[in-house]
């Protein structure tokens, strides 16, 4: 049996069951066997986190910032070992997805934390000179981060956007993996661990548990001893620990379910007709499907363009070989999803022909629904089939796509595709104050796939998006905003305010909201 | 009968019961009878909150602005009958506190609120110029702004901190009258009313309840319709608006009970006693201690000087006349406070003299424990006693403070007074990072009752002196962030984008986040 890591030590966990990860390219089970942690492994985590969360009080931002660069050093350093862990826990390929694009983006994602850990401006240092009051961000303290089946890495709890944004902003990380690719989130892990030593940080920098019981993960969140916790994953299993989280008045940040709902006018599939079926296909099976801001809804006017461009689009599903799913679990969930959406009123425009490969695959599926049955079943016709399946919703005119658009959930993303002559402006025109409010990221002219990791990012989104619209999980310095506090200084004396509120700047760099105007110069 | 205030008209509410405040300083019925209303007034309420929240988002900041500075104007020219009014329905004087204090602090913040709405930096505008991807706070909706007992004025729903940010933000309000000062709230709703229509703001702007079964208002909070909720006031009622408002995935901004806990160390005793008992003595007793931020702990370490502090304290205690209370409620729960304080070991230090005048009050009382009866009750010795009350804790040395500290909840302040020749830096530096986690604001050497409208105060702080640490209720442009959601556009035509993330900066004046630095700049 696997041990975990807590407080510095690889130990046996006091394990309550175990668990195998499978290789889904092969749908079968890999050998590493897993504890499932009892809840004494949860509190003596806790306990290290707290410990370790004293002791980053008192440690220079450059030493966190270290730590950080050790970490993804020692990430390319193993690179060959990791893509080929993640690869046989997920079915992704090693080239290009593992290696080339979510292995740079994540230890990218390391050094940009790095640097927003130094330079401090996501703290937003306040000075009101005249009252002597001083405001900034301080860290909320140790943050649980259960991260996602679908990055392996650049969402992995021990490597990725929420880890990293945690670490920045000066909290511990306990690392709960994802089920299903525990041995990848351990090689993490131990590089962590080893980074923490290397740097002279505490030994509860970074912790591991691999899985608890749903009651003892609810009672994580809603300890005392935690600041917050991150969360990505389903709709459901996120709910529950938000429950827990909110009766204990404990912040947690959750990015669940998302449909991203893409409209297409009419001028766009006039203009470019095949550039945006190439674009809607590509996003729609690349990773076979399972991103967060996979567009789940395709909403289209009522024409013969649109007929043709469905046709083409299901021509481009059944073209392409089914991809592998993380899991059964995904399998069987997309499964039930579609069900649910035929169910509704969806008919399949896809052939659905079985996938002749092996391990967990299901067909690339189309779904085909009227504006008028969406709108008499919008909430099952909303639901997330995660995977490589989309849903189009033709509506017969503007108005009723509108409408289509008010009966819409918080989403991450949406998008317009339009002509670039201004025809279809009146129809955006429209369209985008309802879209817009629906959703935390509304793109133009592209899907929603990419997620840069870029200062003005937001994946986030009205609930049932995320659990508050006002964060995002990507984009550095602002997904550090949800690992800190407000902590005011009135009429503290200069020597014992932290440096970055101190009269002089600490660097002649830093970015402070002096008397009303950001600057970067001295006080007085 | 009053009328409620709803989609712009004064009509008749759907009432299932009805009530009357009192006046404290009689204890005697006003004669106006109060609606409460049904689930069909808030529904009313909602559904045009839901309208003005379409239509502004295409009205102009400058327009919304504008009505702030109108409402303060109007506030200014009803200014005599609004003191008269509040007077009678807290006890609370004219003048000073009503007319010269609370009533210029409220039409400051509302045309501070203007200048923020106007000027647009608290949106934090944010733009990647390499990847073309902007990102900014818009408006969340509707808020409901429940006012608490103590600041008719300035914490109003209509009139106050909460409903000014929702204002400035963009966000119509509607206003929960705290029930002991309806016909103040009602004032301030009639003005709301006439300078949304005389600024050509939507009806649903500014709307009035009274008051609404606890059930009804769960569901208010939770409505789909609504944006999110501001309140204040007692724990008990706010945690139950937060679970049904948690539960919907709608943000709630509470501002809960907080004891202040104010350390006086014994270079500051020795230094300037007199000073400081007057300072304590004065913030306990002023307003008859209604006050979020009265210092209801203070922590001292044993000695003859504290010994002779207490003392002196309890004198000033004894010699000030005892003041009115907000309402028998307030009465009855500041009993009920010190009885549980008494039962959990605390003793009475202070006479305890019946008042000689009428109406609702309660005797000044000071109450005394040492650090190791403290440690053994936390919980019960951390009752929040809203009044004219406060606890005093004896340690025996610094670190049994500490241990103290480590059990305190989380506040809105904390203090330390020490001396300023240095004997008390030793101790300063051992307590300051127990107590700076526990609470919002740190003061040295001042009584946190003053919460300055700053640019950098917090008024908030850990759970459950608030719901979210990371956002204040009292500071502009920092509390507009509560009733903002990120809003990012990726890829979006220039023309099509909100002026504010447009290449060209608007004004040369607003500050944006360009690719890292903030600037007044335009982009490119």
């Amino acid at each position: 049996m696997q041990p975990v890591l807590i407080d510095g030590n690889w130990r046996a966990a006091d394990a309550g069951g175990r668990f195998q990860a499978s290789n889904p390219a092969t749908a079968e089970k890999l050998p590493d066997i897993y504890p499932i942690s009892s809840w004494n492994d949860c509190d003596a985590a806790l306990a290290s986190a707290a410990r370790a969360f004293e002791v980053l009080s008192s440690v220079p931002r450059s030493q966190i910032a270290g730590f950080l660069r050790t970490l993804a050093d020692k990430i390319e350093a193993r690179a060959a070992e990791l893509s080929e862990t993640a690869s046989a826990e997920t079915g992704y390929p090693i080239k290009p997805r593992l290696a080339d694009v979510e292995l740079p983006r994540t230890t990218g994602q390391l050094r940009q934390a790095a640097a927003a850990c130094e330079d401090e401006t996501w703290t937003e240092p306040t000075i009101d000179t005249k009252l002597n009051i001083r405001n900034r961000l301080e860290p909320i303290g140790p943050v649980a981060v259960f991260g996602p089946n679908n990055f392996p890495f650049a969402f992995g709890s021990a490597s990725g956007g929420d880890f990293a944004a945690a670490i920045a902003a000066g909290c511990p990380v306990i690392a709960k993996a994802n089920t299903s690719h525990p041995a990848t989130t351990r090689l993490f892990a131990e590089e962590g661990a080893k980074a923490a030593q290397a740097t002279g940080l505490p030994a509860g920098m970074v912790q591991l548990i691999y899985r608890t019981s749903h009651a003892d993960g609810e009672r994580l969140v809603a300890d005392p001893r935690l600041g917050a916790s991150a969360y990505t994953g389903s709709r459901s299993a996120g709910l529950k620990l938000k429950s827990a989280a909110d009766a204990a008045g404990k912040p947690i940040y959750l990015e669940l379910s998302s449909v991203n709902p893409v409209i297409i006018l009419p001028g766009a599939l006039g203009e470019r007709f095949d550039k945006v079926v190439d674009e809607f296909a590509s996003s729609c099976l690349m990773g076979t499907g399972q991103f967060c801001t996979n567009p789940g809804l395709l909403l289209l006017v009522a024409g013969d363009a649109t007929d043709r461009f469905i046709d083409a689009v299901a021509k481009r599903f059944d073209a392409t070989p089914p991809g592998v799913l993380l899991s059964a679990g995904v399998g069987e969930s997309l499964a039930r999803g579609i069900e649910t959406l035929v169910a509704s009123g969806a008919k399949k425009v896809t052939a659905g022909a079985k996938p002749s490969a092996g391990g967990i695959r299901s067909p690339n599926t189309l779904l085909r629904a009227t504006g008028r049955e969406f709108l008499a079943n919008p909430h099952a016709l909303q639901t997330e089939c995660f995977g490589n399946q989309s849903l189009v919703v033709v509506a017969t005119d503007i108005d009723e796509l509108v409408a289509v658009l008010n009966c819409l959930e918080g989403n991450l993303t949406g998008c317009v595709y339009s002509d670039t002559a201004g025809g279809d402006d009146g129809s955006y025109t429209r369209l985008e104050p309802h879209l817009r409010r629906r959703v935390g990221r509304l793109l133009n002219d592209k899907m929603p796939t990419g997620v840069a990791v870029s200062t003005a990012m937001n994946h986030g989104g009205p609930y049932p998006a995320t659990g508050h619209a006002g964060f995002t999980a990507v984009g550095i310095p602002a997904a550090l905003h949800r690992f800190g506090v407000l902590a005011c200084y009135d009429g503290v004396r200069d020597a014992r305010l932290p440096t970055s509120l101190r009269n002089k700047n600490p660097n002649g760099r830093l970015w402070r909201f002096i008397d009303g105007n950001w600057s970067q110069g001295d006080v007085g």
